[in-house]
């Protein structure tokens, strides 16, 4: 398998991670979100995703998009180091809290947002972080209070899951663009449980052949 | 089962199509979320949902949020007309085509964005509009794209997915806010497709109990 990726991609980071959780052989081919104007917006790259982002898995020659489409389908084809609970209601709570994630903080303050409310509204670097700042804390208001009553060492009890993987790349995107984390206890606790385990930090973005400072 | 609702959600809306799809007994309680600056912002609604949005299910008084996360909870715990192919490249793409709505098209588009962009920069009804129209169209260029393969009378083949069950709800919201469909005759016709099913008909936000003009 071959994963489209790039280092600060937190789409990206989540599926590294859950490849290396479950010690799945694969390739990265990266793609620069920011190089030429984007090499997501080539036609090679369109190809692969029409939404021309990463992350992409490559299987067998076929592309697939969204990571968690990618992470659902990696749980189904490779159940070894299983990331959702067998529980039908507590696996159902693990992929709220990704939602949570996938759907609620992140698309709110990506790398496309930001230069898309920059180009409009002239926002500037503070206003960016204002921006993040404001949507990643309504987010992680939420997921703490989740994690009141769902937290171990992990997300979910003591077992890392798919939770995990969504959470960690959420908090390194937090983190560089200046949000507080004092507010959020439990999440940074998690963070730091995560980021001891070796599969995390091989995904780490500064562990990516393509990481630049 | 309980589904807490807003009738003009389009995250909701998916939700009740699924589960009359499946014919599956459900009440429906609604939130309103303009009333009174926004039912779900109570802290009654905030402790069945930390992210203070609909939908939320309502299973033995215990709540789920994400409509995501609730349709994966119900396709595996109500197997009964399957929205989901058996095939785990089919069933993963279906999924990454509803998750360009889910995360890469409604979250732009929502009313908390679209309000909250109004109140920092001032855009106004036009500017909502033009907005709505530019997240919402890059999105559908990108399903219009997978489409030309996947498609037959509805996104994948013949049969009803779940990525029918997302799309209906956000053609619903783009014609709403006047997004030309023109460009999108795949979308378009398996739309038209989905609106003569009953159980799709049902699920609209003009039979709902709770539904204003």
């Amino acid at each position: 398998m071959r994963l489209y990726s790039y280092f600060r991609s937190s789409s990206a980071y989540r599926v590294r991670i859950a490849m290396n959780l479950k010690a799945l052989p694969y390739s990265i081919e990266a793609v620069h979100l920011l190089k030429d104007g984007g090499k997501q917006f080539t036609k090679q790259h369109a190809d692969r995703n029409p939404m021309q982002q990463v992350p992409v898995l490559e299987v067998d020659g076929r592309f697939l998009s969204q990571s968690m489409a990618i992470c659902l389908y990696l749980e189904s084809e490779f159940p070894q180091k299983p990331l959702l609970a067998n529980d039908a209601w507590t696996r159902a709570q693990q992929l709220a809290f990704c939602e949570i994630i996938n759907s609620g903080i992140q698309p709110l303050q990506n790398l496309s947002l930001l230069n898309k409310l920059d180009s409009k509204f002239q926002i500037g670097a503070e206003g960016k972080k204002e921006w993040m700042s404001e949507n990643v804390t309504r987010g992680f208001d939420a997921l703490e209070n989740i994690l009141q009553t769902s937290a171990g060492d992990h997300c979910f009890g003591d077992e890392i899951s798919l939770a995990d993987c969504f959470l960690v790349p959420q908090v390194f995107s937090a983190k560089r663009f200046g949000v507080d984390m004092n507010r959020f206890p439990l999440i940074s606790a998690i963070d730091q449980n995560c980021l001891k385990l070796e599969a995390i930090q091989k995904a780490h973005p500064e562990q990516q052949a393509d990481f630049e400072a």
